[in-house]
């Protein structure tokens, strides 16, 4: 996934860090996809960069223009059903934020080599 | 690592999502960690949390008091040093997002299992 570019501040980041829960990972992966393909259509939506490790910890990182968006995608029907599966089954921890993004800078060295990206 | 715990919101949250450049992965991991060593001793330092992905692709999030904690830290001289190597050498892209923390939940489900650290 490339680095998400968002328009100029200010706008909202939700930040989520997470530890996985063993096992169940085809739903969960499968459900994870689903959620961001269906936040990309949602109104407000500005994009999202997330990286998980090899120990299951994880960060996502969605970027959205006002808080009526966020709350408005966390009362979507599937997004809520989602979550509750990620409560009852999908992660041990979690940690949710809610900021706005009053400042931003970017590196681009221009070096991007597609084979790293399989 | 485990989830950081902040105080209760506002705070700030600096948001760093990059790319790395292949190799020179020794002096990368040792000035990274360094780095977590030296931030945790400056003034207005909360907490971080770190993902890295096996494609390259990480996100850290460090947690501060203030805005002038963290313009402190860009600052600081040997984070100067460290900030020149990332440009010129160790990350192919980079975003930096600094925004303030208003809301935050937790999940813990304290079924942490050491193992899963290892």
């Amino acid at each position: 996934m490339d680095l998400t570019r968002t328009p100029a501040p200010p706008y909202y980041a939700v930040v989520f860090a997470s530890r996985r829960s063993k096992g169940d990972d085809a739903a969960y992966q499968s459900t994870a996809a689903r959620m961001v393909e269906l936040a990309r259509v949602q109104d407000g939506f500005l994009g999202v960069d997330s990286a998980r490790d090899a120990n299951g910890f994880g960060i996502t990182v969605s970027y959205w223009s006002s808080l009526d968006a966020i709350a408005a995608w966390r009362r979507h029907p599937e997004h809520v059903a989602a979550q509750a599966l990620g409560r009852e089954r999908w992660y041990r921890a979690f940690s949710l934020r809610v900021s706005r993004v009053d400042a931003e800078t970017h590196l681009d060295s221009g070096e991007d080599a597609p084979a790293d990206d399989a």
